[in-house]
């Protein structure tokens, strides 16, 4: 099944450089680990903001908050997550 | 350039229901003509709500407009609008 | 997989009281035959407010719209969806 | 009587990772107890996001207070409250 | 127990002036049958709004639902309805 | 004249607990010392939140704000007030 | 007292051009019989919106009201009302 | 001085197709006179949305007003207005 | 011209007692230098809340910015800002 | 392609005054070399708020995303975008 999911970083102000570039760098190991898996399908960026809109292809809810949880950034972001299905007006048989 | 839409249906009330089976397989026609250009990439169901989740690939903002307001019911839509660009960490090449 | 709804009814001001008890008499109807299929699991009402909050246990998120949408009141419905999963604190083996 | 309650949670930004360790096992130690006193019917995680679902059935409005104050992060989270009666169209007979 | 509920009233622009007037004096015949019953304690204006605050003391959350949706005007509000409970600061012995 | 007040409180994260329950104290004078005098006449908590909801029965907007901003924690609560009258369709005949 | 009220107008768009030239004219006699007495000080337009600031001075929140609830277009009017009172850095001796 | 002004259209739903192009029409007029004044200098439209977005340099908060209240729609937009003024980091000598 | 300016104070929670009251004198001698100068005419108290009310009557908006970042705590304050204008229902000639 | 930009600065509490000099300092220097690109058309201040609306023409939104996040004070702004296109109704030829 099919999440679309936004995510605002929010960074702590108290955080170092070092602190932060630390984060970045595990948060970027674990997100490409998950779109390898082929379950993160999308990862754009909204442009002018420091917000994420994703597309996740998951075998359930559990799962996505399996991947989305796993994030270093996870309890420092703003997090919406909405359920798709099929659009009677879509012509593409597949959701992806 | 890629844009996120989101569109949630608001039918006036005072509509008859052939008018709004007429809206409803006009607006199909124009959405799939426009999934059929390539331009209307993916459209989705918010399950369980009278919503949608877009995502157009387009020449330009002008053109992004073209389309959305060729649908019968534009003026009965709130729309949200996202301009999307590359994530640092995506692995994707191409936007879509 | 198992989601939790919320639905505020906006019953259109223009309808005579006759429409609106043919409307109530079938959203009845509706949920009920929903509820024995064992689909949709909880219904309350939300104290002093024309408010429902529902639990639906489905097998899909397309099953969950199918279910919501067959209702004859759901385009006169601001409706709120949450995807539920297992929290880590939980002692019950099943959601529900 | 039956509420239904949404937590957020916001761990301050200043705290150990010893700190909130021990703040996550006494919230489980203490959400657990209520759940064995039958009183803390569901416990769910909405998927994707720091926040809960519960569903409490109470003697009164001031034990729902003391339970949900009992929490060791009670002071750290964003809590809605709703109070849940009886919907006219439900075919269970009890409440939960 | 005791419930705070405030009400804003939205009265359907296509009313005649009869209508209206008909409603009004059923609604203040209604809230004032509860008032009678003890169970609707204090019922204020928000000075300079068409809102009001009440404050009501019931069996439970079935008779605050009995009470404010037998309002005739029940369907053209929006309600805001918060349970209460004891303040540990309280002076006063009971809720009211 | 009689005024509806919430106040959500947000103690800083950053105090101790000493320095927490230095103020909870203080507070708690504070507050039943305005009880005591007959201004502040029904104090409630919200049930389930960190949330008040007050009603005053005071002289002048000057002497409600003199009261509330007495309390040790008027600085790190979110404030709402509303100014009550008397209602056309109220039996009593008092406001309190 | 001082209050500060604003007012955001919402003309019913079933009204004929008679209608809300009959209420226009009507609104004006009404809030210059006010502003003569002396109780509505002030009455400003918002620039570039159909919506208005005024400054009242009443002798109690009743009086407000009665001012308020007579304006021929009262119920189709967003209201949001401020009771104020002295700042202590405020140089003015009266608070008008 | 300048104002950002934003606009949201919201063609009530009981107009005829006549009606709507008669007031489209007044609306090109109106505005392309202001424009041709100078005084509207810029007229956009955010891409996917029946809203626009406009700067506008008048002599007063007054002209704003008058332009604005100018437009056919008028009645029948949600408008949102700031005043600008310089910016320190700016390079630019004049506003425009 | 004249706006409506209205603020509410954040005052950062890490702050001394000393620093805080530093700020709050330095705001209160700026604050009424404006006051003095005859440019900050009104400035009253949101009764019960840690928020302003203020009117302006100055010759630009630059003016107007120039004298609100002047104030100590304008970085820790949330401001809002109204442009307004005559209303054609206003007695009065003069703005203030 | 042109977009408006509107940008809150949320300053850090904890900064020392030499490192918001600093920032500041950096600031202008790198909104001020985009400016001098021509990419950076326009940027006001909001008369009376730590708040800018600026207007950028830029290639695309990756260009747009690389502009603005290149500013030291983006993790510590809220910034909303909005796209922007041509309107019917526009004289001008070119959108800036």
């Amino acid at each position: 099944m099919v999440f679309l999911v936004e995510m605002d970083v929010n960074i702590p102000e108290s955080w170092s450089e070092e602190k932060i570039a630390d984060y970045v760098t595990r948060e970027k190991e674990c997100s490409q680990g998950w779109q390898k898996s082929g379950k993160w399908v999308y990862l754009w960026r909204v442009a002018g903001q420091y917000s994420n809109v994703s597309v996740l292809e998951v075998e359930s809810p559990d799962e996505l908050h399996k991947i989305i949880s796993s994030l270093p950034l996870f309890p420092y972001m703003t997090i919406n997550v909405k359920s798709l299905c099929k659009h009677p007006n879509a012509l593409r048989e597949a959701m992806i």
